[in-house]
């Protein structure tokens, strides 16, 4: 059952008659209908009347409803005004470019912009590889949208995808130091998605792809990589399966299996799954991976398989299994669900391989009730943060684009990528059932992830001499 | 003559041997050559030795390579290593993005990023409009270029244009708040950049095209006007016209004419010489406007003129003269060049009517000898910081944005500028030869031009009701 949490937070200032009681028949009332106070502030004290403000989480926006006008129906009691904290937050932005340089008197004024700067275009003009040395081309990454698949919320456009973008770039600077910008892009159309960013791509070190729905994201993708000398990264692919390689790393230790000998249920066949599928084939392959979609299990003879799905079928599913997400489930010993809500129960879970892993991350509703799963399985993780174990993009992306920009990465390799996954498994020292990923505040996650990328980088470079 | 300015400044550490001369020998040596010293620092000091930074300004790279050359010429001295100090402040970009909301724990992401943020994305997909409340579309503003007309540098391309954008988005901060970033596009096709910018423009409140080559910039500007929500200014165009806008009222103030009866020349009309020309129609029409370029007078029977200079030949020029320069300065009140170095000198000056009024604006050789033409004319401007009357951008540019973001403003209209301009000279209460505009780092210069547009808006909304 869900609680009410941080994401849909109120606050209401109320005019409360000046009693003993006054606080405690507030936040009684609100425990009534569900809500959970987290804090009581008082505004105004007069005589007869306080006027507090009382912040509370709550469901959702009924939810919200539903406490004010339990407040209202207080004897003596007025409700000023509600304010949607969420709402507050995001007002006016969530972002601001600051000037490096002191812009103070005239000397200043000279270097930093005319005349001075003249020789610095022209060095660069003369030099290219200048501009990662004498511009922001050195630490800025481009997080790139069309809108067409906005969180869990469908094809909402450019506009609408702003909040997200520009939480993404707060969060790249901080976890990583990294200038992010939001690029919201006002088409849909693959070719031209293609051709802006390829425009755009002087000003920045990195390109991040966000929220662009399959199958187009793959192309968009693979013809950037192609065509940038700077690395590209679908953080819907990528962020997933990586942060999905490391918690499995982890959870693997914890049952005491190895990869190899493993047979992995991929669910949900996506930008984030063939992503996972890609990415575990790539790290030391494991006994047998089956991809199930809507229509059922991936095999080779299924009819209308598009690229995607074609790559997807010839590389998996060794024994050619036919039918539903059940048949695969049988002696599997790792399910991975990016998804849909409630795919599957206890009984399915049961004919699964002993200690099965279950990561169920389908958002906000996973593909298995999580107690369920931890009732079950060995060790279950989610994408929900009132769970332990929440498998969260934030462990990845900030960390793998602080490493490619510090190497000056020209490109992406999925070496960099298991790199980076170990490094995030490798933060927790002794994995438990309930601790087989970081938490994305742990301040140890991000260096050693870009330390790793740093490293996979001059291999790379090594033996590409 | 020229004099080394803080645009060339080096610094060069040096090894001296310990004595009572050592500082007086350096500084006298930097001297003789003609570079002016600006900081001297002891870094270390020992028994036999100092090592000294030693700052000071050049003319230019020969210039500086010679000041170097005489101090190691010095007995005993050792120069260690000369750092330019322009490059310094270049050194990784003079931008960074910083997020304006707290991001310390689980509480915080669940209402900046997921899964509070979901809302936000909801509310601005059902009213587009809270694009301006909920994110930084309210006060960020692209700094568009194609690199092809960089400073007066050429086409150096997109790259190379950097430096100049970022710190076009640094004085944009600096003097209005207004959160500006570089977008630097790798191609220079009229319809590519018109398209990529409309595909850019849901995150910004605004756009400044910059360095953009004439007559191109023509075309991406009218175009974009027509298809975007947002105000485009081209600042080539329109902050040149303004800020010359502003300085001629104050001029003529100064010796006493009023615009309807003067004859101006404009000499040069690429992007900042047809915008002048255009805002001077704009702005209660002078007497006569004559118009010069490298072939002379446009007038409305010359072979070959494009669309630009067509209109300019059929709204200016009203008695049809012909010939060159030296021909149209006969008996005009007001000379404004945005053209080339030394097109004239005294002779010319002299046939100007009395109280002569000139703006020799080309960078960084004006189109007269400002020494001559302060001998000769009552008010002389140029764009140079090292003689008195500067017209420069900078007085315009981010007090107009200031004003058209706080106005929520879809359009830039003439009455507009002509406002902004009028509030440029207006800081100046009593213009004196001297002083026809104020300095850029006057704090009054921003926040009037912004109330200026901000009015001039509410204006133009009235009117349109």
């Amino acid at each position: 059952m869900p609680v009410p949490g941080p994401g849909y937070a109120i606050t209401a200032r109320v005019e409360v008659p000046a009693s003993a009681s006054a606080a405690g028949d507030l936040t009684m009332a609100v425990g009534r209908v569900g809500g959970v106070v987290t804090a009581f502030d008082v505004v105004e004290s007069h005589t007869a009347t306080l006027v507090v403000d009382i912040s509370c989480n709550a469901l959702n926006e009924a939810h919200a409803d539903e406490i004010t006008a339990t407040l209202e129906a207080l004897p003596g009691v007025r409700v000023r005004k509600v304010s949607d904290r969420t709402f507050l937050v995001h007002l006016g932005g969530k972002l601001e470019v600051q000037s490096k340089v002191s812009l103070r008197n005239r000397d200043d004024l000279s270097r930093a912009y005319t005349p001075g700067v003249a020789r610095v275009c022209q060095a660069i003009a003369a030099n290219p590889a200048d501009a990662r040395r004498l511009t922001i081309k050195r630490n800025t990454v481009a997080v790139v949208t069309d809108g067409s698949a906005v969180l869990g919320l469908g094809n909402l456009g450019a506009a609408a995808a702003m909040p997200v973008m520009e939480g993404k770039a707060a969060l790249f600077k901080r976890f990583a130091g990294v200038d992010a910008w939001p690029v919201c892009l006002d088409t849909q159309d693959t070719e031209e998605i293609i051709r802006t960013v390829q425009i755009l791509a002087p000003a920045y070190g990195g390109i991040n792809l966000e929220d662009i729905a399959a199958p187009r994201c793959f192309e968009i993708e693979a013809r950037l990589r192609q065509l940038l000398d700077i690395p590209v990264f679908h953080d819907d692919q990528h962020g997933t399966a990586v942060v999905v390689l490391g918690a499995l790393r982890n959870a693997l230790r914890v049952v005491g299996k190895e990869v190899g000998d493993c047979k992995v249920v991929v669910c949900g066949v996506g930008a984030a799954g063939s992503a996972i599928i890609r990415l575990l084939q790539s790290n030391g392959r494991p006994g047998d991976v089956v991809a199930v979609d809507i229509e059922g299990i991936v095999h080779r003879d299924r009819a209308g398989l598009d690229d995607n799905l074609r790559w997807i079928a010839e590389h998996t599913n060794a024994e050619g299994i036919t039918g539903s997400l059940a048949d695969a489930l049988v002696g599997a010993d790792v399910f991975i669900g990016v998804s849909a809500p409630n795919l599957f129960g206890a009984a399915e879970l049961q004919t699964m391989a002993r200690d099965a892993i279950v990561f169920a991350l389908a958002n906000p509703d996973p593909e298995i009730d999580p107690a369920v799963a931890t009732a079950h399985a060995a060790v279950v993780a989610t994408g929900r943060s009132d769970y332990p174990n929440q498998i969260n993009n934030v462990l990845a992306f900030p960390g793998v684009f602080r490493g490619l920009l510090d190497a000056q990465a020209r490109d992406i390799t999925d070496a960099m990528l298991i790199a980076a996954a170990h490094a995030i498994a490798d933060v927790v020292s002794e994995p438990n059932p309930s601790f087989i990923v970081p938490s994305v505040f742990d301040a140890a996650v991000a260096p050693a992830v870009a330390e790793a990328v740093r490293e996979a980088t001059r291999k790379k470079d090594v033996a590409a001499v």
